[in-house]
């Protein structure tokens, strides 16, 4: 492994040099190839052949999860440069693996970009999700690129491993069960909106637009979870009353959310007025994880938790029936769903 | 596993009924997920959660291969219906793992399609890619659908498994080797000809419209020449020359290819005329497989092929030096290369 990758200087999107047009299709894999010849050497064949090839380490079951991001859909050029583009599309497909409670082992991406697109542009790109997968100690193993009349797509595939059983599920809770959130919500989608909507940015802001051009994925977390016994949960990619409409499906029950437990920042409550919870709960994008436990489990998951790690708070509970109420507290009042924010077909 | 996915009639792209915009996100996961659970149940864990989860078979080693299809530059939708083009995907992409000598274990898709896009014709292209799935023996094991703003993209993920060392590498090949092929050349390349000139086709043509919409993946040809010993090979899926090119330059040597010992069916040489070298050996998308073995390991090879399999074929050596000669036979004339059909960024 080699830290070169890093020490180019990082540039932002359409500002000329060869296109993809120019420098074809052989030149750009060739290039992709040296810069994921950077990541972890784990693989037997990596990046190069028509399939890369790894030996799994004895008695560990394999995950694996897919994940895209489509220019216009995901992301637009003027509000993020290629390499944190390229980072971002990895973490987002690692998330997965950090929902599962397992750790990465590869990852692999399709990009499919028009041809006059910078090819330093792609460089770029590649250079990102490189840096990301070295972070994460996960080989580059290959993938594709493609030409198409449209927007940027990038597609990435991650592989990883957990031991068997030990993993978090959808459909692992009971009623009962506590609901317990990673780190703070809402960050991320209060940085789209203000990406959107357009204007200068206080350093508050600023930091809510770098929670949702660079966010985290649990990945330690995930394994501190599964190795302390949990065995449901799911990141929380579509938002928290999403994801949990999800667990509470595939594990037939209900659930509660309570609003005044959600770990959210004040200056997020004060910004944006009765709004928050449409960030906090409908929004997504923060990665963090959600995970459901018996109640009796809540005092040893809590008091072994590592504090280098993002914190746990408990938000809700599963219970009989289905569906997801909202409450304003335990056993207080429903109150209307926040709204979602899927950008996909609606 | 069911045949239900059969048994719904095929259709063409376009035909009315309700969008992706009509029935949103939620309502496709839901039906793309029923159809994946018609897929063999290989996995632990299958379709609907954060990933899937497979436990590996002792002593193997693991092959993950990444293939896109995009419209207007792979396919467009007057001339495939979407159940074929499912279908195709996975072939396209099942062809990796038959150039490694790999056997398919599981797939998985990103979709992303333009909200105005049919639902019935998103669940046709899954419909497709499961059928392929269930003849390959693999699982579908999920993935993601996106909206965009553009063409319809589909990018695939194949795993699969093999035999430590037992697999055909790119950079396994020794000056001396013979050069051997499986099945016949061009006709992919000849039928995409004819779709993009449009018009009436004969019969003759229809077939090789049919190799370029539905090609099949060789993978008990791979099996069978990693146990017969063979250790260097791949698909062909940008055409002989490019595969042989990539093949030479990892193997650190040079190739010839003998025009007079291709596979090619003289229809097409009496069709195309002097454009059929073009085809053959530019051309791409067959998805045969090129093989590079010691000539002393041919005879046996050759001798132990199981007539069941599509036929190998020699059509040339590795040698020293650099780069591939296309002769009009062995210790012939060197002629000017064929043209390729790259259809990326040019």
């Amino acid at each position: 492994m080699t830290l070169e990758a890093d020490l180019t200087p990082e540039r932002v999107f359409d500002q000329g040099g060869p296109t993809l047009a120019d420098t074809g299709e052989q030149a750009l894999l060739r290039a992709l190839t040296d810069i994921a010849r950077t990541s972890p050497a784990t693989l037997a064949i990596g990046s190069g052949d028509d399939a890369a090839v790894w030996s799994p380490m004895p008695g560990r079951d394999l995950a694996v999860s897919q994940d895209a991001l489509v220019e216009g859909v995901d992301f637009r050029r003027w509000w993020i440069t290629p390499r944190r583009l390229g980072a971002r599309a990895l973490t987002v497909a690692l998330s997965d693996l950090a929902g599962m409670g397992a750790t990465p082992v590869w990852c692999s991406a399709t990009l499919c970009a028009p041809p006059e697109t910078g090819f330093d542009d792609v460089l770029e790109i590649q250079r990102g999700l490189c840096a990301a997968a070295i972070a994460a100690g996960c080989a580059v193993a290959g993938g594709d690129v493609s030409a198409i009349d449209g927007p940027l797509v990038i597609d990435i595939v991650v592989g990883g491993t957990l031991v068997p059983g030990a993993v978090l599920r959808r459909d692992g809770g009971h009623p009962g069960d506590v609901v317990v959130v990673t780190g703070a919500l809402g960050r991320a989608a209060a940085g789209l909106r203000l990406l959107l909507d357009g204007g200068e940015l206080s350093e508050q802001e600023q930091a809510w637009v770098d929670a949702q051009l660079s966010p985290v994925a649990r990945i330690a977390e995930g394994l501190q979870l599964v190795s302390s016994g949990v065995r449901c949960g799911g990141d929380i990619s579509d938002g928290l009353l999403i994801e949990l409409e999800r667990i509470s499906d595939m594990s037939r029950c209900g659930a509660e959310i309570w609003l005044d437990r959600l770990p959210v920042e004040p200056a997020l409550v004060s910004d944006f007025g009765s709004a928050w919870p449409d960030l906090a709960v409908g929004g997504g994008e923060d990665f963090e994880l959600v995970a459901t436990l018996p109640r009796e489990g809540l005092a040893g998951l809590l008091a072994s938790w590592p504090s280098t790690l993002a914190p746990l708070t408990v938000v809700g509970c599963l219970r009989e029936g289905s569906g997801v109420a909202v409450l304003d507290r335990e056993g207080g009042a429903s109150l209307p769903p926040p709204r979602t924010t899927s950008r996909h077909f609606s």
